[in-house]
């Protein structure tokens, strides 16, 4: 059974890799994490705790098909973390079966055999502003162990010392596809149109910072285009 | 020599299939299309003709290095319509000797065994908003002498009609990446925080139109997001 928060879409991927692509979301609850300015803090601070269900992969499919009905191909796996979910395995195998394109974020601080599974992988270490501390052998190992398949690397960026941060992190692993996304520091606000004004200025800063850095050439700077359009809003 | 507009950069690609990667812009000068909605009108429209600059690809590369000094190593070539230039293999030529990746964006009217050479070729056929008629065998010859290589389709979309298109072009090549791009109807707008959110709502329509459409699946939909940071200003 796996631990289910949400299941919502079809919407666009607001963030990474493949950022625009229309697909359907499942969110898995449970983090090993505690990120300071965590957007989906629910799925692990008990607030949501009664709203979790216990899934099987073909009653996660059926919600899937229930929602999205006839117009999706993709489905994005994230959480929380769900790489502490061994029994993402079946649920893939399902997906497989169905012809479904999967994607999954995780921090890189648990491996799962299935990882090797997934279409799309986005492995989002954790900068200093997040209060967590990135450990850089198991972020080796798990990159070795998905390397030849579709996987990316993808840094939050809040200040200058994250920026640092993501540096070190693109230098280790420099053959990895490296993505910069300017962070949402303003979870509490609730007007649309002044986050948007906000954040299209931080993804301004951001690539201010990026662009004249010799550091950083094979990169891509993105903001997370759903909070362009949906702002703080969850389950779009 | 080849006619030159611009040369700027480092800055993000605000497009497409490589849309955030760090790159440096080289317009080239003339057009054999005249879209409705064209935002790069003063290539065509002789009211630039007088800084256009007939430069070998050597020159090109010293401007490059100019303006991006040892912080890029992508390029972007842009119109106008670059396939209207035989001499663009040259200035590729020397990309390659240089380890510069090379992108192109062109509208699929005409071909060169040049974008063979290309590292990141988007195909861009214009929707019947533009005014313009797409020549469906020309496109077709084109894909195919390009099959194989890193590819894409992008559709920009201004209203209904153009996504009836852009379903037609996604239909007739289902197996080339598909983008659906919101189109830029405010080119006039000078107050870019009015654009931002005018243009995010546009976004949001695209957005709204496609999710529940199983004809479009396998699809990303994107915005501009030079607009969205620098509204209509040229050479960002
Ligand atoms: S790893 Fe992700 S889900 Fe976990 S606390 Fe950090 S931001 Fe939140
Ligand atoms: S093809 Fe491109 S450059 Fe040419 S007129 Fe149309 S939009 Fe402008």
């Amino acid at each position: 059974m796996i631990p289910v928060l949400e299941i919502f879409g079809p919407t666009v991927q607001g963030e990474g890799a493949v950022i625009g692509r229309k697909t359907m979301f499942v969110r898995t609850a449970g983090c090993d994490y505690r990120c300071s300015w965590c957007d989906s803090a629910f799925t692990w601070d008990g607030s949501a705790k009664e709203d979790i269900r216990k899934m099987t992969p073909e009653e996660i499919y059926a919600e899937l098909l229930e929602a999205g009905g006839d117009t999706f191909d993709h489905v994005t796996i994230s959480g929380g973390n769900p790489a502490l979910l061994p029994q993402i395995a079946g649920l893939l195998d399902l997906f497989k079966e169905k012809g479904i394109v999967s994607a999954l974020e995780t921090q890189g601080s648990k491996f799962q055999p299935w990882f090797r599974d997934i279409d799309e992988l986005t492995i989002s270490p954790k900068p200093p502003s997040s209060g967590m501390i990135t450990d850089f052998e198991r972020l080796r190992h798990i990159l070795q162990n998905v390397s030849g398949q579709n996987v990316s690397l993808k840094v939050v960026v809040f200040n200058e010392e994250d920026l640092a941060y993501a540096k070190k992190v693109h230098h280790l692993f420099p053959d990895v596809p490296f993505y910069l996304q300017v962070g949402n520091d303003r979870l509490e606000e609730v007007d649309d149109q002044k986050l948007l004004v906000h954040l299209a200025g931080r993804y301004e800063w951001l690539i201010n910072l990026v662009m004249p850095d010799p550091d950083f050439k094979r990169v891509r700077v993105l903001p997370q285009l759903h909070t362009f359009v949906w702002g703080n809003k969850k389950g779009v």
